[in-house]
């Protein structure tokens, strides 16, 4: 009589998303059950809580990402969930951490897997599922462009494009906290002044659109030291004319899908320079561990503080991942997390 | 019986061409007669023996360059004169030494002048006054360039755009003698073969226009760590393009007059920089001093040595003034220099 055993290893199977060849996420994606394994030498088990669909997901599926894991490869790089076993060998995990990927690529949309120890990183086991589930990429983006590029101090001028995007909200909240004036670009729109609202209930000192800040911006601030952009184009243009002598401009997306314009002038004459930034590869620098704890100890602090707000997800069982993955490409503002 | 004596003095009096307002080199530029004052405490009598006519000396003059020297200010920025005598506390210099500017700005558009003894750097005696009285902006642009952005080794690649321009032509020489490979932009014109092998004469490895870049060139070189870009506009975008991951495009002109444009990609998925680069300021930088005498006794004994060409001069009385300037503007590859 075997059925309730059945039954109940249906109920918990273990599942996960996984793609073999690149193309439209919502086909390519398929729903696969597999055996639970134990953890190995140096291995943790792992039961993933949730997980978002983040652009950089979408586009690694299609395959126009840099980003190229084996195939085949589940989907998903960042999340949460709770360490359930320890292998051998694992001396700095206990069970019941509530554990992120220690760096992209590890493949978490699924209910449970086995991970090299060092795959994971424990975090605070007090933050709610929406917040470290995306602490990896968006708040650690916006903190590491603050930190990395130029020495920011109290009452210094940042300005960034893209205002309203998720990395530039978590800008304008560790800015308010940093005691650093934003400079908030965003695009025109019908709603302005509710956007206008929202950002500047966030902290922003300035939210403006590209028509304001030629008019108005120019020459009202000496010592812009940091410009991030995530649209490219004519915008970052407009962004790195603003800049003070040695600025820096920080590139970290192209919504245009346009080549990012430098001033000449600026770039010789006022010593400017221009980088970009991508949070993947940073977290696989040995020597940035260190920081990569003191980062997310100090972004979960502040949100446990009431400090910082994480946007929100809409939230999908992983059964119903081509609506989820569907809504993520065809409704931009729609953010979407799966709950396993 | 005055007579002989006033002529005497006519003949050897001290002239400088000086401006008062910016505006037309030609019209605003002065020739003015002026007493020969003896050096003071710390201070050089300098008498100058030759000045080339830069862009930069005619942009600074038509008030569109950073450099603004107090008014009436002496025009030129480089030149080579022979020091005639020191004032008191002046230790490290000696009557006979040729001496170069150490800095831009001092005014070198004169028969003779008395200086700071800091505003005169002594070089080789056995240069030649055309490489003397050039060594200080473009073939140090050129050096500084390859030394000072990313770490070159012999076997690797280089490419800029500009190719036959006078820092370029620099650039292709101090390459040759690094053992660094140079991809050479040039525009596509009637005698493309001529410029091709003149430019293959001085060391360049290839030479190309933008269009034989795009067929040819694309993917061929793995490791193009710099580009040097005088040009701007989309020819910067298709050099940095072709940096391998972590290089660097560093701008020293705009010929284009359009916006440097990065591709955003390589910005933030290859980690590849854009900087600029402004020799003028890099002289004021006291921690750069003994690097400038390395800088330019290396290039002084490679010109000795004959493994560095310098460009032809049409060389210029300084009452021909008027005419010189306007060559300078309106026959840009006819360069001039004025001979005292």
């Amino acid at each position: 009589m075997r059925l309730p055993l059945l039954q109940f290893r249906r109920a918990f199977s273990a599942k996960k998303l996984v793609y073999s060849q690149y193309g439209d996420p919502a086909k390519v994606i398929k729903l696969e059950e597999f055996e639970e394994t134990k953890p190995g030498n140096n291995e943790v088990a792992v039961r993933w809580l949730a997980a978002p669909v983040n652009p950089a997901d979408i586009n690694q599926i299609q395959g126009v990402y840099p980003l190229k894991p084996p195939m085949p490869a589940v989907g998903g790089n960042e999340g949460c969930g709770v360490v359930t076993a320890l292998g051998s060998g694992v001396n700095n995990m206990e069970v019941g951490l509530l554990v992120i990927p220690s760096h992209a690529g590890i493949g978490t949309w699924r209910t449970c897997g086995v991970h090299a120890a060092t795959d994971v990183d424990a975090v605070d086991k007090d933050l709610p599922l929406d917040f470290a589930a995306t602490l990896q990429v968006n708040p650690s983006t916006a903190y590491r462009m603050l930190k990395d590029f130029v020495d920011l101090k109290p009452g210094d001028v940042i300005i960034q494009n893209g205002a309203n995007s998720a990395v530039g909200r978590y800008v304008i909240q560790l800015c308010r906290m940093w005691k650093i004036k934003t400079i908030n670009v965003v695009r025109a729109r019908p709603n302005l002044t509710l956007l206008e609202t929202d950002l500047k209930s966030l902290g922003a000192d300035y939210v403006v659109t590209e028509e304001q800040l030629l008019k108005e911006f120019r020459g009202k601030f000496k010592n812009i030291k940091l410009a991030l952009n995530c649209v490219g184009g004519r915008s970052g243009l407009l962004l790195s004319s603003l800049l003070a002598a040695k600025g820096c401009i920080v590139t970290y997306g192209a919504m245009s899908k346009q080549p990012l314009q430098l001033p000449a002038g600026p770039l010789i004459f006022k010593d400017i320079r221009a980088v970009g930034f991508w949070m993947s590869p940073w977290y696989l620098v040995p020597e940035n561990t260190p920081k990569r704890k003191e980062m997310h100890q100090e972004l979960s602090e502040m949100y446990k503080r009431g400090e910082l707000k994480c946007p929100l997800f809409a939230k999908n069982s992983i059964e119903n991942y081509e609506s989820a993955l569907n809504t993520a490409q065809t409704e931009f503002h729609a953010k979407q997390m799966f709950l396993f």
